[in-house]
């Protein structure tokens, strides 16, 4: 764990944002055709854009399967770069691509956990599977799919950035 | 800031009505093919009619991808005046069309707290973006899609019309 | 009103349900070509057949747009009579086809408190607008599309058939 | 009822999933041309990965008219075991498929509470139908289609295999 009180604050420079169930709600509608829709909410591209001269802010999935849905909002249309990394490789991803004493990332899930004990501050939405919340550095009041993106970002300027 | 109090009630003769996240839930279904639906909320018609004889009702969007889809509901189903304006023009436009000591606006968003500070009286949904929740005159006890206009209108009927 | 305490309890006959907002959750997914899709819920479908035996039940619409998707679910999957009946002619419809001190009623809107006042008996979802929840005889704890008609079944069978 | 108590945790080996209002929302979304999609949730999919090394995990449903939809997330997605099952046969399906005394049902409907009876142990989400949730040996505070089964699956292990 990084010794977070001992750096100054302007040291956090990334912030990695999972997509389901932290811009979107989670869920996957399917019809018999298999995966055909995800859920996103409102707010979170008007923080992002906020925050985004203050930080570099990227976007990863674990959905191999709804790939192609996640690229259309988050590539195209929020224009985040977006990587494809499995749950496996995921803490290896982080640990090849960033210095994680300047690293904020926002999940969701049981598998989650493990990388928010890596990463200098973790944030999970109101949402979020019950070992995140336990587990974050910060719980937003918004849940995924509401605003919780938005939330973070905003609480992130408030805290890093003042 | 208008002085609302020294005015008579009856003054009040707009109503503008944010549409993702006021008449819609603010979420955007997507698939592979992009931005396909939006979901809008029972009740807000009624309240909508009931209110029309005694004011100008009007919407706003922001969202050029899904504009297609608001008309749909707002301009062919609802009847109602519709416009496309992106937030950075959004209170330039509210000050050339209105006056805005007659003007009410029931947005969602964090830009939205902008323009609360230039109308006569504003409303947020209860699941409006923390800060619009925060700085609306009024917050409604429904949902945005579950009858949060609707709400709005009675509320607006009882305070400025009775 | 009718003096419900001074008769029989087997007199309850009928029960109306109304469609949006009671069978479904009330919100109606648009895409760009318009109505697309309502969300109906669990469970209804059991408490509706269990109490068959006992009363007549059937369903209302007001919704002329949607009421093909409607008649899919209602009709031809739920096998239960289904009228379209605009909001200014519901009360005369009640009045034409039912005795009203033997029939409860089911809905969720404002207008639905004009029949509430006619029926013997009127039932909320936890979801109705706050207006139908504070006039109805009951108020479900499941919201609509969550189970209140089937908890409304259980309601009616143990209040009225025991 | 199986006397849990007199019994060594291990004996556990079957947990059996109902599939609608348990890995879905509940809900369906119907279109003109008929049912066309279910919600499922986030965060499932890793518990039963986390437990299927420690029991058999296998899915029912009864919804025969969404039975294709529920194949392509159940059995093509998340590679479980699927069975349809109706309501009516599922006490003699669990009977003659499982020593119910080793076999552990999460369910959420009103018909389930006949199977909870049976089995060794019954969970349900906190979405649930009322009575099933009054019945259930452990009720999730997670939701369906929002992690209830992956609560279900730690809870699970927790229990029953530490």
């Amino acid at each position: 764990m990084v010794a977070q009180m001992d750096k100054p604050k302007r040291d956090v420079k990334n912030l990695i944002l999972d997509v389901d169930g932290v811009l979107t709600t989670g869920q996957f509608l399917y019809t018999k055709d298999g995966k055909f829709a995800k859920v996103f909410g409102p707010h979170d591209n008007d923080g992002i854009k906020m925050l985004s001269g203050l930080m570099n802010i990227q976007a990863i999935s674990a959905d191999r399967r709804g790939f192609d849905i996640t690229q259309k909002r988050v590539s195209e249309d929020m224009k985040l770069k977006l990587d494809l990394v499995s749950e496996d490789e995921r803490l290896e991803w982080f640990k090849k691509n960033f210095d994680l004493t300047e690293t904020i990332y926002m999940g969701d899930g049981m598998h989650d956990v493990d990388i928010f004990a890596h990463v200098a501050y973790s944030i999970a939405p109101a949402s979020a599977f019950y070992l995140a919340r336990e587990k974050a550095s910060f719980v937003t009041t918004h849940r995924a799919g509401e605003g919780a993106v938005a939330e973070a970002c905003l609480h992130i300027k408030d805290k890093f950035f003042k």
